[in-house]
């Protein structure tokens, strides 16, 4: 079987559970360049080595779940894990997401496919990933 | 940095854009249990050699999704990833999943998270997926 290298996360946002009425006019146009402007900023955040703001995104909670080779369960397990598999600079690389779809379900939550990439000096991880994003309030 | 072996899937079974008033009560112990058979309906076909059984369960059309290195688009470019993948029984193996997590999103929509496990002649491969399940009608 060829090997199929991927890395899934599953970054829960949180959810709001009462926003149906305070936002009657969903407009996916909108809710994905809000999404992509959150990412953006993660990506910024990887690029000036700054684990910290990268994870700033990410539902601080317990109930966030890396999905990798296991399950990474909650927020200060993620990141204790990202600075330990990205100790410095060098490590981390320079990240590069590529976006091929965004599915939105229901008014709050979206589920982003897309292509990491980290150019770094021994090499060139790539992989896919997907992102389950929901809507803290606004 | 160490490689993570993952297989992602996305599966989604479609979805019905009126249920809201027909399902009033929604009981995440009895869709979980609706969603246990689905996928062990799967292993049972993929156990019996059967693709065509197990890609039964799918959404039938051009949306769906199977995102493992890249993304595989549409019902049929996937029956036929996974029949070029596994040409034979000893290809297929023996298929068992573990479920780790169902997550809920609305009344119509889990992400199913767990591990598959192929036990084979040759090899033992193994990865976490995710699954995008969604309801068509009832």
């Amino acid at each position: 079987m060829k090997k199929i290298l991927v890395i899934t996360f599953f970054i829960l946002l949180g959810c709001s559970g009462s926003s149906k009425k305070d936002s009657p006019k969903f407009d996916p146009a909108s809710e994905e360049k809000g999404i992509r402007e959150v990412l953006k900023a993660q990506e910024i955040a990887w690029n000036q080595g700054n684990i910290d703001d990268f994870m700033e995104g990410y539902w601080k909670s317990d109930s966030l779940m890396f999905v990798g080779s296991a399950i990474t369960q909650g927020w200060n397990a993620t990141i204790e894990r990202y600075k330990k598999g990205y100790p410095d600079r060098e490590a981390m690389g320079q990240l590069d997401f590529t976006f091929y779809d965004f599915k939105f379900i229901g008014n709050e939550s979206c589920l982003v496919t897309g292509r990491y990439h980290l150019k770094r000096t021994a090499d060139d991880p790539t992989g896919m990933f997907t992102l389950l994003l929901r809507k803290i309030g606004g």
